[in-house]
């Protein structure tokens, strides 16, 4: 049996507690152990929740409960789950987030306790939900360099150029969005590209092993666009790699047509991975929402169970990562 | 060091052996091991060939040679690759293979094998070259029961059907995909589906835990195809699974507009696999052609240097998957 504990209990962490129930036989089918929920840190007891009896206010109960093996991450910010993550790791805890302003601020930290300790450090859902990118770079496309990326990586902005593409006005458009649930009442971090390029720095460290800060990439988001061009306009975060050169920006941007990323409907994410030798490889998954991020966790949650021991694929150190304006003539900013 | 054996100097034997040199670094970064070509097995020794001081026609002399690890399978047919598929295992030697007849019908026993042995199975190209979707399977898709999976598995029937789609003949069309070296002087693997559908029983038997077999798929190729409407028309695998009942089929499909299928170019794989929970992840890439298939074989190469023990993962046994014929609504055959 192992036991995962859950820091915060909102969308993510209720939907990570419910699928360790729902999808029990097929976690167990593929790890050959029973994964339960041991602990779940919270700011406040309720006592009329399921999950009372597991209940906690203090990490340290976690911290020093030798029966826990991983801990998952689900309260957002940065100091609380830096806290957590750090204790957790010099715990001999596995650490496991989709919190991607924690692992683009501080994942060169975390990776080093992670290795000192031994331990699975592991974020698969920062960098899109539901859709598999932070595996494939470590696992599938370790042959080749990478020199090109170009995705949508936010499935709310998305979702807002899509009811633009037909008909709606952005401020129509942000409100569906609010009232589905997709956009939070300051949606700024996703208009303003804030999460995607947060991801796209994520990306970038792993593929350089530097550290690309999200302040060093131009970003522009998608308030300001009027046409989306039947539905051919995308925010787009990209980054290309030649020579150890690295350019990057996220911006809206006008995709050739029959782009296969014209293909991702409104609350999915996409991205396109090139490499040297012709090498190219796309991904896509459903971006955002309670069960496709839980999913990721608990896939997360998978590997750790059978494999307990720090991977060390595609980890960056604080050395800066240098970021230069894109200079690319491919996929410029659109301005409508 | 690290060595490995290819078995085969053909199209895609050489593009291994190529990147071996052409992407040492990479290979050495994401392993800490120098990767380095030990023997080739050949059918009779070329002496102005750039390998020939490594070549052998006698596989015992890789067999037995302690100092390599790794054997990559690039022959083709079932026999003889079985055969050295099973002398690779017994010695203690990773296999890894693009073979997907190989795999389709001797994959319960070289797993078995694999497993007796301790020892790396891998064939992430088999299923769509340069395509991911063996190792997603195996580690990003681990949370979840996978329940409808539909794709295009084969290159050169969608480079066939794009060009018909630009106006070409279908006898206009296999002719350039043969000047092109896409399609074989025989192309009836590929526009017969036989191709495709045994890639689909690989995919099966990995989900399922038991053996597909190619010859319970209903199998209908593109021959008789008059329209491809606008791009709309794919050769598609496609399986549901639903409480253990298995249906399955490969043929032409007419796909909604705006399905991410209908983005996928001429010489590229793509392929959608859904499960419980809304979950829903693509994956594309490079269909065929030597360096693709061969990036893959590096990528299993890699895994298999990283973590060389059986890994156990969606592995399957002889036991028969009982196959139905597809009933689903969705997706039914496209006849022109």
């Amino acid at each position: 049996m192992k036991k995962i504990a859950i820091a915060g209990l909102g969308t993510v962490g209720g939907g990570v507690a419910r699928l360790l129930t729902d999808n029990r036989k097929v976690l167990m089918n593929n790890t050959g152990e029973e994964i339960t929920l041991g602990a779940v840190l919270v700011r406040s007891i309720k006592t009329d929740s399921e999950y009372a009896h597991l209940m906690t206010t203090d990490f340290s109960d976690i911290e020093n409960d030798p029966s826990i093996s991983i801990v998952v991450e689900a309260i957002g910010g940065v100091d609380a789950p830096f806290e957590i993550a750090c204790r957790a790791l010099k715990a001999g805890k596995a650490f496991i987030t989709a919190n991607k302003a924690l692992v683009a601020e501080k994942g060169d930290i975390l990776h080093a306790l992670a290795k000192e300790n031994n331990v699975p450090f592991l974020f698969e859902a920062a960098c899109g939900g539901g859709m598999p990118i932070i595996r494939p770079i470590r696992t599938c496309l370790t042959s080749t360099d990478i020199n090109y990326v170009y995705g949508i990586l936010n499935a709310t902005s998305n979702f807002i150029l899509s009811e633009m593409d037909k008909g709606s006005t952005y401020d129509e458009a942000v409100k569906e969005a609010q009232v589905r649930g997709y956009a939070e009442a300051d949606p700024s971090a996703d208009v303003d590209g804030i999460d995607s390029v947060r991801k796209l720095s994520i990306i970038l460290s792993m593929i350089t092993g530097k550290k690309a800060s999200p302040d060093d990439i131009r970003t522009v988001g998608i308030t300001k666009l009027k046409d989306t061009c039947g539905g051919r306009v995308k925010l787009l975060a990209r980054a290309c790699i030649n020579d150890g050169k690295v350019c990057a920006e996220v911006s809206p941007v006008l995709l050739p047509e029959g782009d296969v990323l014209t293909c991702v409907p409104s609350d999915r994410n996409g991205i396109v991975v090139r490499g040297a030798g012709s090498m190219e490889t796309a991904y896509f998954g459903v971006g955002a929402g309670a069960i496709p991020t839980a999913s990721a966790i608990l896939a997360d949650v998978v590997e750790a169970v059978k494999r307990p021991e720090y991977s060390g694929e595609c980890a960056w150190t604080g050395e800066k990562l240098v970021i230069s304006p894109w200079q690319d003539d491919s996929l410029p900013e659109y301005r409508s």
